[in-house]
């Protein structure tokens, strides 16, 4: 595997699922492949899960890890070719990360959204052009349009959860926030669904309709209840306007999810990436109760990295 | 050992700090203990020695360690029970441990008081809270109402510095500092020196009384002088009120310790916790003298915060 | 090594390059050397290639690494002797030093001028009072007027870009910036020339002479289109007025290096220490083209700052 930044750079995505889970019952297994080999990860926004569950599959594996929070350790970055950098920026990302690539055999980079030019967010120029000048594997730790590691993550915790031979009926619900939130977790989540067996019904209120490269052959509905008929699993989250562009276009009264929501589906498990906002997006009763997979997500985050960290070193 | 937050989570004092003073002789001997485990340090606030000697002694162990500025490189918690979270806070702590927990074998937290509700930070509850979610052995370093590595530190250095069979008079001296400074050290040496034997005395400013559960036993005298008199050890500390909660009650002339008042004792060596605010606190001859033994303090660190991971991995 | 400060803290400089370039050969060679030993990185300042890179030496011969940036992740040391210490400065660097000094074997420290006060920034009084309390070895990181990790890499990359027998002809030119930057790459870098089998050649607008200790024997002209004749290697950096301390004297309109200027020298490799600001030190032409040294320059780091601690780890 030469990058990881979306669903679409996994060649076999049943063997990753099963690789992963198979390193899950003993994630010391492969301890010498990582000797001598450094992992970099490199953060231009906060970070808890990925930061830690990231390290914590490395070093599982063997590796060395340096980790770097580029804005507020370093300086800021020049993304635009051609500039004339008598400004902020103090470096441009053509030296930076080749420079990083040079100490680093695998680099694993994190970088939000600015949520101001669709068109510029949604084209990832920063991550590629880090990939295309580090000239080393690339693992994405949430980029400006998705969330790989998160939703491989995602889809362990489902097939641990499914009986086999089922196909569950998996629901994205859209939830309340207090402010502008990426669309990442969604696009990832749903992009990652269509590849799984699994039926995926989108629901959101008016305005909130994710890019449809990501949820094309999904159903998409306005109607919350009608979406969690019959659902197995509900993944909770919040994201803003992808048409009006990084709005907040309702507070979202009554898209909470709650237990009495949750009386519409099939006894569903309850999702959602983390961090939460309790009583806003999840209410307490859901989180504290035993419908809740968010802990289970949260640690296979760490088996979801070992498996791709593993690929990348069998590659190098 | 399942928590460290106190010296009543020491069920064998003595061997306790035999067993540091073991490890300094020898810090690698037992670096196979820690192997394929990793111990967590989460930082809510400041820290140099109990940043870096905590590191070292996961280190000596041969543990992982990962660290996170909680505050920096993550979020603002929420401690509330119940709290409708549409505010500044983006994490609950009951995920925010439980996931720690699930990536570390062993965390270590600080968290300061903020010093404006007395009940609130004698309850300790986020300590208390991170705890019991996190699921795994928690050292405090450095709490609401304590900071037990620097005391077990303190008690080494005591040790060593005691010849056999003397109970050594230990006096607490409160010094003038340019702001408000939680009552942990202060609370937390008082704790540890009723357990160990010496006899303490306390002195400090009308208006400085430490919290009794602390302080019972002890003789406590706002003379400092006749405090003074005959002490072995004196371990200058500044706090601020626990009566008129974190108030700062005097400017403190008089009350900096030194090598005047120092003729008062029986030779005292002086301790500090360190940082010290020189000729403030306490004056540059002294530390620059024979009498400081604040850099063995430093150096204990170490071996203390060492046992107490000992312990811990033992019990795993 | 006791220090590496300066070219003069090595006793034999054509051994230590021919070490460093040993090294790349096979950086894992000496992985048993640093067994149980730790390396302190204390940043004052921001860093990307000496954080990175030195932290990578370090791991490449097996030493533990513990890294702290003092002015976020603690506080501000007081460097004044006698100071009473009743305002901002939390810690004396007497007691900070010593303590980091007890916890690692080795410690590196980047420590910027404040461009306020020349003799004060030229007497590097931080480094000479952190080196005399620490007590171990001490590898700079930057410091107020050299940066000695970088010029052992530009001699690496020099060396390795020159034919056998051939004595080059090294011109160091000042290059515009948006901001007051110190002289330490520039110093340092004429005083490793001095050093080494070069002919060198500084050039500079008027005002903009380094302090003769660093450049006494080289030639030195503001007629940078002379200089360029027959140079071999040009060294591109910006650095503010020493004669008016930390002062912009100019824009520097016309001192750009471009293609055309290159034009003018025997074929020269260009370089640069990094960070770059395009287009107004250096032209994207140069950085994208093949005479670029600069990604060489920041790859030798590691091997730089590998020999280094190599020595320091055999003297200990």
């Amino acid at each position: 595997m030469k990058q990881y930044t979306s669903v679409h750079d996994v060649t076999d995505l049943d063997a990753l699922v099963k690789e992963a889970l198979q390193l899950k019952e003993n994630p010391s297994q492969h301890k010498s492949l990582g000797q001598n080999k450094t992992l970099g990860l490199i953060f231009l926004n906060p970070s808890l899960r990925t930061r830690l569950s990231t390290q914590k599959a490395a070093l599982n594996l063997g590796m060395n890890v340096m980790v770097m929070n580029l804005d507020k350790e370093g300086w800021a970055l020049e993304t635009e070719d051609g500039a004339i950098m008598n400004g902020t920026t103090v470096e441009h990302i053509k030296e930076a990360a080749a420079v990083m690539g040079q100490y680093c055999d695998i680099i694993g980079i994190r970088s939000f959204p600015k949520l101001q030019n669709r068109d510029e967010d949604y084209s990832e120029y920063l991550l590629h052009k880090f990939i295309s000048y580090a000239k080393v594997p690339i693992v994405s730790l949430e980029s400006a349009t998705r969330h790989p590691l998160q939703s491989l993550a995602d889809l362990l915790t489902i097939k641990e959860n499914t009986p086999a031979g089922k196909r569950p009926k998996v629901v994205l619900s859209w939830a309340p926030h207090v402010k502008a939130i990426p669309q990442c977790v969604a696009n990832s989540f749903a992009e990652w669904m269509q590849q799984a067996d699994v039926e995926l019904v989108i629901t959101h209120p008016e305005g909130y309709d994710l890019a449809e490269e990501f949820t094309k052959g999904a159903t998409v509905t306005t109607n919350q209840d009608e979406a969690l008929q019959n659902a197995d699993y509900v993944y909770v989250k919040n994201w803003s306007s992808y048409t009006q562009y990084g709005k907040v276009l309702t507070d979202g009264a009554g898209w909470m999810m709650t237990n009495e929501k949750l009386a519409l589906t099939n006894n569903a498990k309850v999702m959602h990436c983390l961090p939460v906002r309790r009583n806003v997006e999840l209410s307490d009763e859901i989180l504290d109760g035993p419908d809740s997979l968010v802990l289970e997500q949260a640690n296979n985050r760490t088996f979801a990295a070992q498996a791709v960290l593993k690929r990348m070193l069998e590659n190098l």
